[in-house]
Formats: C-alpha cells, structure tokens, sequence
C-alpha cells in the first residue's frame, strides 16, 4: 500500500485507514498494518486506544514492530511497547536498532526493564547505551561500525562500502578516523563519489568537524546539526575516539520535543499529551496549581489590605479584573518572546539591559494607550473623572510592571540554572497582580474623597 | 579558524568571537568573519547591531555573504540583507541559490524587491519561484537539475553523476523520471553506491515516492520529512511533472518556526523577535491588547452586575482575584495541551468528546482538590464558613468552566479554519473569568445573609 502525499500531506489517506484500525477484527487490521510504510504503521499505532493495540500488537511479526519504534521518538515507542508482554518485547527490542531498544528501556519502569533486558540477546550491547542521561548526545546516538582512515584512495573506500554492506542509513557521511580511532575528519558521501577515484581519503575529507560528546545536552545537538545544517553529527568520548552518530531526522524531534516542553513548563504542565492516563494528569497538573493558588493568595491579601477603600467607593472592585487581565496579557507577551528568544539562543544574559530597556519602553507606550483607553471608558461607564484617571494611570503601570516581570522572571530563571520556561506564566502573573493591585488600590485610597462623591 | 565543539556546543568560542566582532575595527571584522564556516558567519551576522552589521557586510565579499544567507530562514536571510545597498545586493543575491534569492526578495518591500531584480542576472530563474506562497513548499524547493531513467544501470548513473558534476548536496536522495520527467521513483546514494553495478534504476529505485505539491503547505512538508524521516522531499506539479526538491535540514527550522508562531499566536503576538524595532512591536501587539482589554470589560461588566452584593460584604472583593487567576491557569494548561496536540497532528475534531470528558473530569477532580483549600483558606482568614463554602463551590465550577474554554476554544477555532493557537489565551481567559465571576458572585448573593453576617 503506497501513500502518495496529495497537497495537505499523507494525512487524508492514513485517516481513512485509521477508522478500519479501530474497528476492524483484529487479525485483519494486524495484516493491513504489516503491509504499511513502517512510519505509517507507527503512526496508526501510537493514535490506537490501548486495548486494541494489545490487541494488534500480539498479531504482527517482531520486525514489524520494531521497524515501527524506529519512527517514533523514545517517549513515543515505550508507549507502544507496554502494549506487549515482556517476553514478546525482548523479542522485538532484539530486532530494534540498539539505540531504539536502549531509549524504549530507560523509559520503561526500572524493573520491567531489568526483566526485559535479561531476556534479550543483544542486551550486551544495548547495556553501555542505559548508562546515558536520557537529554543526552550518548543516548541519541546509533553506532558507527564504519570509519575510515585517511591513507586510502577514494574508489578503494567506495569498494570497502560494498564489501562491508553496512546499513545504508548511515554512511550519508563518512568519518575518517586516526589509527586510534579518534576523529579526525569528515567527508560526505556524494563528495566521496563525485571525487577523482584516485585521490586520498585524507585530501577530500573535511578536516577539524563539528561533534559532540556523549554528554552534550540533546538542545545543542539539535543547535550543532541545525546551525551548520549537518546531515549527521558525529559523538565522542573525551579522547575523541568516534563512538557513534546522530542523524539530522533526529533534529526535527528534538526541536519539537523542546518547543512542546517549554510550551507546557511556561503553564506548569509536565510533560502529557491530551490522553495521558486520567491520574497521570492529575498528578502532574496539581501541584503547579496548588503553587498558582498560593501566588493567588498574595494578590488577595493586597485587596484585603484596601478593603476599607472598596467599601467607600464599591465601583473599586469592578476595575481590578480589568488591571489583572492586561497586566497579565501584557506579561505573557513580553515572557513568550522572552522564553522562545533564550532557548533559540537569540538573547544572552549580557542583553538583559536592551531588552529590558525595550520591553518597559513598549510597555509605556502601549500602556499609555490601553490605559488612555481604560480611562475614557471608565468616565464614561462610571462618570467619575477621578476614577477614570486612577484607572487608566494604574494601567500604565501596571503594564509597566508586567513589562519587567515578563523580561526579569525568565532571566532570573535562567541565571539561577533553571530552564526560564519553568511555571513562569505563574510567576510574571504574581508580579503583575501584586503590583497592579497595589497601584491601583493605592493611588484609589489617595483619591478616596474624589471616589466616593 | 575551526570551531571544534565542546560539550556544550560551538556556543562558547562564537560567544568569544562576537564581543571581537561587536568591538573590532570593520575591517578587522570582515576580515575575521570571511575566515569562518558560512553557518558561523550567518549566526554572527544576524546577531550584529544593525548599524554594525552595515559597516561589515560592505566590507564582505559578495560570495561570502551569499554563503551566510543560505544558512539563514528567509526572514533572517531578509533581515541581513536590508543591510544592504540595492545594487550590491542584487550582485549578493545572484551569487546565492535561487531558492535563498527568491526567499530574500519575498521578504522585502515590494518596489525594493522589483528594484533588486531588475538588477540580478538570474532574474529569470528566480522571477517563476517568486510566485508561489511564501509558506508553501514551492517556496521552499531548490529547483532538481539531475533525475535519472529507470532503463540506465546502477554503474552508469555513478558515471553520470561524475560528468555532469552537481551539486554535492543535492544527490544525497536520486529521483527516478520517465520520459515525460514525471516522478515515478526515488533511489538513495548509499543503495546506488551499495547496488550491483549491473541493475537498473528501474529495478533498484522505490517506486511510488512520498512527494509534496508546490501547493503543500511548509508544515504539511515538515511533517511528511519528519514521518518518514526522509533526507529529500520531491517537489511535483499538478501533472507529477518534478520540479524540486526540499531537504531534510530544511524541517527543524519549519518545526520551529511553527512553534514559535503556535506560543506567539496563543497570547496574540504576531512574529517578532526580542530585539525587532520598536514602533513595529508596538503596532503588532497592540492590537490584542485592545481585543483583551475589550473582553476584560465584559469580567468588569459581571462585577458591576453584583456591586450591591459586594457594598454589602466587601470580603468578597478578596476573593476575586484567586477565582480569576485559578481559573485562567488551569484553563491555560488545558489550552497548550490541546493547541501542542492539534499542530502534532495528536487530535482531531472526531476526539472532541474525548478530550472534553477528560479535561472536565480533571477540572472537577482538581477543582475540588483546591476548593477544598480554598475554603478552608477563606475560613481560617475570614472566620465565615458560608463564605468559605461559596468561595470553594466557586472554585470548582470555575475550574470546570476552564477546561471547557481550553478544550472548546482552539477546537472552535479550527473548525472556523482559523489557527486553533490564534488568542486562544484571550479567549480562554474571558471565558473563566466572565463564567467564573458569575458563578462566584452569584453564588455569594443567593447566600448574601450568610456573608453579611
């Protein structure tokens, strides 16, 4: 069964399929799957609910099953795969590429996985691969069986490639490698063919190339292949000696699996996709909520503060959702700009001084718009000119406070090693309520005899 | 000078280099960048003051920055080379690939674009790519000059591409055409180089290759590299005709970019980077400020409704802000996981239901979680158990009323064919506010002799 993509991609097609999946027999939508493009048999079985998985997954080959792990990130495949009864999974993980079977592993729970890696006949070669952070360079890697030395000629290192009929998934690009196997250079494949047959390894290849460690950090990997738009990145220990690579497919699912983290840490989400187990969910949204309920506490003890205020001049306490809402927008946007630009690395702490200069700038600015705004309608609505001018001055400010703790809250983040994504939404909404309210109720309380005539 | 990457990437010796670049005599500069990988010298480029960067890419070969452009998006790629006087630039943009001309020239202002062109002696190849929408994967192409019959042997093709000396990058994947150049089949270098000399393309190609349209949306593109984690997309007319192709290196910067635009759209921001000019971050986001200021009047308008309820127990005014920022939190981590799982392709309009019943359940288990706390909260702080019980009844209501909003909303919003992330915060927030207000405050005036007491 062939997919060919029509203008909106493969989608209308594989969701045609997906409606047979769940409600076909079993058997039946087992033979369908095994006939697909691995990625699209990944694709339908990661979206299958549970049940039906286990269902189709105990009906298809082992291979099958492991070339479908192959297209989805680790995350993904270890969802698919508790799907299986252990022995079964030892089965397929044998048939995966030992990087798949070490990154469905390291997300199992730790003493299935022990079960399931005893089981397994490639477990020695996978075990090295477990000892990597899972955010690692070490753990994204697929070994590199092919390396080769810059003494020989170009058509002799073409026929070493026929000869050793490695996978050819992996010699897009060739490492050339010193007679201690450390790196030393670098050489594309098409340059390799295109080359004069005669000439060395050592003069085509690119000397001195990008790599990374098994430590580095899966964010600067996916920055090293990106910035220098690699098709795969070679990883090192630290003598250098070439241990594995990192393909650019990874790329678009690291960059992904960032943005989506960011996205969620900003809200205080940990990561969950919309059906993640009910308890899951409930689990890992409490307590940022339970945090957010606690800020929320502070900006009522402002309000209690003034409440002598609001009970001279009631009309207070309609315009605070009004300063609370557009402090807190204000914020947002200034943080969302704020969190994408450190994690594309576009700002560094060093501009802390422009950007925030920038920010409380715009934050005037439209703030004195928005709040000009505020004001008129205040007047009008309440027909009290001196409401009307504390409104639309706390507005100003507090748009001006939410400008700084929009710029401020991820940066401190940030310089105290913490990802800047982190609850920060929370956080800038602390600080634009506190102050906003204050401000506000403030300023009000001065004006009290204007207010309550 | 060679950036070998440490562990954390290239970042610390560019970070190096670019207070150098930012301090150093122009020509100093010029000489410096010229001397790095092209990927380094568009970073350092695009990181430059804007007057700074005038003095140096004068001072640069035009070939040299051509090459920085191609490592660039079009809209970076844009922003250097308004740094640029016209005619230069067109010398610039004819030394770059048409794909990365034609991408600069969409950017810029119309006249300056009819200008440049004019000028470029590739005006003809780059004019036909200007056509195609700027996301779309026309735009995105480069234009395919080798494709080989399936009736030559694998021995020949390799002898082909040797005389006809293409680009190195551009082979990585071979597409396969028949006589009338119609796609029927796609060949990798690594099975060429790996196949018996002596078989056909026709019986080593794939047939029937994943293939986008020039129509085919970038995020469309993206996906379908990133499904079948493809090196190289083909391009094709409506007759299949190939035209193009798009690179794998291509999809981490689709893949970004559309999550930039997904956390940008969600609070209204439209593209903007942290140091884009003032006056046009000032016009882009006041807008949505004004939409959230509009519908902050609608919360307003629900307090003004029970001003009485309010004037007869001020206590109640303390208690707004926590329904307000609790409800507008959870409401938010509901809208992410929903927005993130519609642009992953993880939801459809046909898991609504689903996806509703799973964020109610969680609002009303959550919700009752910190009602409970609430309540007792307010009773410890305020001595009023009937207050308490409004406050947390409230509380669980508004945190139902918000997974509502953070399902209905982006759902809602892609139904209407809008994007899902478009102020969907805005909305959301609206939505808990006004809901939560009513039920709040209702609430407290049905038990008001309780509260006044």
């Amino acid at each position: 069964m062939s997919i060919e993509a029509p203008d909106s991609g493969a989608e209308p097609a594989l969701t045609t399929i997906r409606d047979q999946v769940e409600r076909g027999r079993p058997e039946d939508v087992a033979a369908l799957l095994a006939r697909l493009r691995p990625a699209d048999r990944a694709w339908l079985l990661l979206r299958l609910p549970h049940q039906r998985r286990q269902e189709v997954l105990e009906r298809l080959p082992a291979a099958a099953v492991a070339d479908a792990l192959d297209h989805l990130t680790h995350a993904e495949a270890c969802l698919v795969a508790t799907g299986v009864a252990d022995p079964r999974l030892a089965n397929i993980l044998d048939s995966a590429e030992t990087e798949v079977a070490a990154g469905v592993l390291r997300h199992l729970p730790p003493e299935t996985a022990g079960r399931v890696l005893e089981d397994m006949q490639q477990a020695e070669a996978v075990t090295p691969l477990l000892q990597y952070h899972p955010e690692s360079a070490g753990s994204l890697m697929m070994p590199v069986l092919i390396a080769l030395p810059a003494s020989i000629r170009a058509r002799d290192a073409i026929n070493y490639l026929r000869r050793t009929r490695p996978n050819p998934e992996v010699i897009y690009h060739l490492f050339v490698v010193d007679a201690e196997r450390r790196l030393i250079g670098m050489l594309t494949l098409p340059n390799l063919v295109l080359a004069d047959p005669w000439r060395t390894i050592g003069e085509l290849m690119e000397p001195g190339p990008v790599y990374a460690t098994t430590h580095t950090d899966r964010e600067d990997v996916a920055r090293l292949l990106q910035r220098y738009d690699l098709v795969a990145l070679p990883v090192v220990d630290e003598e250098r000696h070439l241990l594995g690579v990192i393909t650019a497919d990874e790329v678009a699912d690291i960059v992904s699996a960032e943005a989506t983290e960011d996205m969620y840490r900003m809200v205080g989400l940990v990561e969950e996709q919309v059906f993640s187990p009910f308890w899951i969910s409930v689990r890992n949204r409490l307590p940022w909520l339970c945090v957010n309920l606690a800020t929320a506490f502070l900006a009522a003890a402002v309000v209690a503060v003034y409440q002598s205020s609001i009970a001279t001049a009631v009309v207070l306490a309609v315009f605070l959702p009004v300063i609370a809402s557009q402090g807190s927008n204000a914020g947002a946007q200034t943080l969302t700009i704020l969190v994408r630009g450190l994690a594309l690395g576009e700002i560094r702490i060093q501009d802390t001084w422009r950007a925030l200069a920038k920010e409380v700038g715009l934050g005037l600015v439209n703030g004195m718009a928005i709040g000009l705004v505020t004001a008129v309608v205040a007047i009008a609505w309440v027909g009290n000119p001196t409401l009307g001018l504390v409104v639309g001055a706390a507005m100003v400010l507090s748009m001006v406070f939410a400008a700084f703790g929009g710029v401020l809250v991820p940066l401190t983040l940030h310089l105290l090693r913490v990802d800047p994504a982190l609850a920060s939404v929370i956080f800038v909404t602390t600080v634009t309520d506190v102050l906003g309210f204050l401000v506000y109720l403030g300023l009000a309380s001065l004006f009290l005899p204007g207010l309550s005539r």
